[in-house]
């Protein structure tokens, strides 16, 4: 049967009563669910399932059933994850000039990357080929051939642990951009103390390594009880690479299409002589003023501040200040990732 | 970030804790949903909202959010709609020859019309003239080309409700294909008692007008107390007809993605001098025996029975053989459709 | 936070924003959602979680949580699994004096069992005391303490299918009303062909069997290619009963709190001599009149035709008169459950 | 039917399938959707829906089916509404003595007023009397008896609106716990022009102002083109309140159980003869040193620091410094609430 008459005046009334939705789980028992547009791609690598959606967030890229990034705010993601490091590494008197990306499919990671003028190369290993094809065409705003025909950029489809072991090459910044270690996930391995153990191997000095990881809303009541019940990473990540770097330092960014605040961590050695590594990483997270931020973005992205939607001097203390709540949720957190011993996120 | 290693072993545990799906509401307060695994078509006619997509149901048309019908159980909803009232029109020595749709856009209905050996001419109206071109490119096994490239077939992309009080043509069978009468909705005069005297003028000696009927779940409770609660026109079309026909058989079909047993009604004049209209009516509902359908099958349709998937004689009995709770529930409804007083489905 | 300030107008459309739901799965990629408005017990028992809830359907049954019975349609669901092997043991000659009930915690099945006048023993065996328990407190509606303070009934807190391999007891009737055999579930047993051909032992002369059977939604589709990955169990428990019994007559009603139309099988052996066990079947499924039926009902029904509220002659034909879909369904169905074998059902 | 059986070992798989559900809005077009454990109290006062639930985020009470606050982060909402106004009135170097608290009814804002050792008096006003009661008896640990029976406690069951136009009194610190100016609210009055008006009138000198202000999730591409369709609230208090006040701060705080990064803004008048309001602004967010906090907390609540789970003095640079995302929506935004020109949000 179909509809036979005028303009249905309630059309609006009953798209409300029916839906296409996405729906995610963001935690056991806590799920985000969005009003889903369309459906612009969806089939399966060698390696996961993936679909590009345009939901409540714009276009997002989906693998596995787990959003990746929408349009909304891909930008704040990306450049959380890649502008802390790279500014510390500038700020250490090195300017950064290679950078390897472990990940990184969208290419959006490396687009910020690429932002900044010091960059003279920047590798990108990532497993699957077709993610990036995928991206390149649907997702093109996230980088596409603006970044794969970069003459800076040098694309691997491959394995990035095995990679990372075989190479002899160093780099200034080391970025993971690699999915959260699920149970079924093959990317545990890249979030062990061993692999740090071997990126430290591959930083040059005064070199930045940075990982995302994964949900930081100061959930504390999921901790109560039981390391084996919770479900986040953070504190995990923090603590294997505490075993590894002389300077850890949490921070997190607000990602509305991730359900909430997101998690990222970068760690780097203490210079030379140092005693005091609290105080370097004390200084970093809250520098004098908002102004030594603002200065190095002004110095080191091709176009200055203008070019970023989320970071500046002021962003950059809204991210490194965790709250009371967070903090001790990662101090009560004991759990290190060891390949014999990984800790397994929803 | 997107995903780095092998194959993900456990990637459809995954796929089981996220979604793309379609929920629809089936009363107020229930709803059916289900997987969704593509949108293959997604716009807005001048009249309503299109949608085509495919889900646990296979390809599926919904209009402004309402399932109209699905590859799974389409045959079941469109060969009830149709073959019960076109062999009471050649049970009465009448093998119909001429048929009017309301609605019925799918091409679904003229598809079963159209099988019957004896059709000359059906003709269709329909509004939405976008939803024909849709259904033509998308669900091709509907009936598509196929139908609208018949000889027999007329196809007026008009106003049902105009063309019926503006024809002077007389039919054999009169098939009402259209959308509930929903509050927001225009269909709402072709359910009213107005409109049935006027069909009713528009049948030739022995003919049978058929209109589909909305759920016909029996679910006795939503009755209980208020006809302004009930939410289904089931009811109300049965009283409707009755004011003006004869004979009036409601018969249901399980459609199990409508979400539960669909209500159709025929109703039909008495033979002239007939003194027991219930007689006619018992007689037609449970045949003395299931061959005089099944023969009535043969005789009429190109092809016989097994171009049906649906009916035959025993599925005959199953449909016109209510449950006492619905013919309670039936019993128990008072309403009348009228111009000054319609009821709205939900 | 709370609100300040005057009754809000528009609390029904915030209502309708929010929702506390029960979300139940009818097959792999289709759930029911409707509105919950209470959660009146909530507990684990030694075998299984039980929940009493308060939904679209009314108060309702949850165990393991799928639906067992809900306020509104309980009664369909109730008669239709007894009355008709009842008193198709009646018109055998022999009024049903003995009734087994393997499950049937809820109460209502014995209800039904004991409105028959004849009745002088009905003996029920079900594991789970607590659901008992939960069911005379919560559900009294389904029977409650009038079923257990009945001198013919007698209450066995047990395993069933140990209960029948250990009795000398035969019975007249014996009515499994267990859940469908999932894989996890323990009942699996009680649908295998080892159990039926020992229940054909525990049957007196003119004994009937019955045992409720999962969904019969006629939803083909799921049938196309593989009896694997096809989730009704329907089909494999009339094939399993078919190499016991003489007659095996499969049947349905539309249950809507069920999502749909539920099969029922009974069976049971021809007469003695009998040659032609189809037309036995076929007599009973469609005997001359439905007044054959109203007139059992009235015999045996303490109160008679008034204390039913879905099962009657016209009814009986509903349910015993499956469409051709749903035929072929079963006819395409080669699966046999054995011990050895199971088929679980999703 | 009911299960009969062993434990089911494939109870939790089984669990997974189902779900009772809370699923709220957060914004058109997306919701958050949590297991449900308990409905632990349900029922309508004269002016909203009172709902005690059970959920992923622990015991939350929800009225209009909008969560109000919850186990888990009740405490990360209610210590950023009060701690930062009442420490800056302490810094202006009048510590609190008399606090109006506008709605609040779960009574933790007043806990939260009363940790402080300088209160002597804390009148609250709330129009629903029975949330109060509710929150008493099923929420003790939001405060309850602890509060009401404090005696610098006064509990006004009445609207805040009108208490405040009529009274007299004058107060250090206004903090405004109440819902989101919606549509159908009756809160709208308390967030205009004209209220904010009078409220400053109702403030001692050094007197602070501080309103939750609904999500602070920076989600640019709402804003995109039209304020209109623009749901947030966030940037109209901002305005507003600057056309009233010298000195307007927004800051936010993670509320996972609200879905993000929740709005507050906390408004008063530079000191006489202040020529740089911006810079006051700028001192009070970003202090010298974190310890400009951490030792107001120290003299101000009783019991120190330990007593708080949220806020210290690196929650405050957190919560202060607003992403560059947030700053350029606030910016962006030129709406203002007056009587006559109310903003409505989702």
């Amino acid at each position: 049967m179909t509809e036979s008459g005028e303009k249905n005046p309630g059309i609006e009334a009953q798209r409300a009563k029916m839906s296409f939705l996405f729906r995610e789980d963001v935690a056991p028992g806590l799920r985000l669910e969005m009003d889903l547009n369309k459906i612009l791609f969806t089939s399966e690598s060698e390696f996961q399932q993936i679909d590009v959606v345009e939901t409540f967030f714009g276009k997002t890229l989906v693998t596995d059933g787990k959003t990746q990034s929408s349009q909304m705010d891909e930008f704040a993601y990306h450049e959380s994850l890649v502008h802390p490091s790279m500014l510390r590494s500038a700020l250490s008197g090195t300017p950064p000039k290679t950078v390897f990306i472990g990940g990184g499919g969208e290419l959006a990671t490396a687009r910020e990357v690429l932002r900044h003028k010091s960059i003279e190369r920047c590798v990108m290993v990532d497993i699957d080929g077709k993610v990036i094809e995928v991206c390149k065409k649907f997702l093109a705003e996230w980088g596409g051939e603006t970044v794969t025909s970069d003459k800076r950029f040098e694309l691997v489809v491959g394995d990035a642990h095995k990679w990372m072991m075989e190479t002899q090459e160093t780099f200034d910044v080391i970025i993971m951009d690699i999915s959260d270690p699920i149970e079924a996930g093959p990317g545990i391995m890249l979030y062990t103390k061993e692999f740090y153990e071997h990126a430290l191997t591959r930083l040059n000095p005064n070199g930045v390594f940075v990982t995302q990881s994964g949900t930081a809303d100061a959930v504390p009541a999921k901790h109560q009880g039981a390391g084996e019940t919770d479900t986040s990473c953070y504190g995990p990540i923090n603590n294997t690479l505490r075993t590894v770097f002389d300077c850890v330092v949490p921070y997190s960014t607000n990602i509305p299409s991730f359900g909430g605040d997101w998690g990222f961590i970068m760690a780097f050695q203490a210079p030379a002589g140092c005693e005091d590594k609290a105080l370097v990483e004390k200084e970093w997270k809250f520098p004098a003023s908002t102004d030594v931020i603002d200065n190095l973005v002004e110095q080191q992205i091709e176009g200055g501040a203008d070019k970023l939607g989320l970071y500046d001097g002021v962003s950059h203390m809204s991210m490194f200040a965790l709250t009371k709540a967070l903090r001790n949720l990662l101090k009560n957190d004991t759990r290190v990732m060891t390949r014999d011993n990984p800790v397994f996120m929803y």
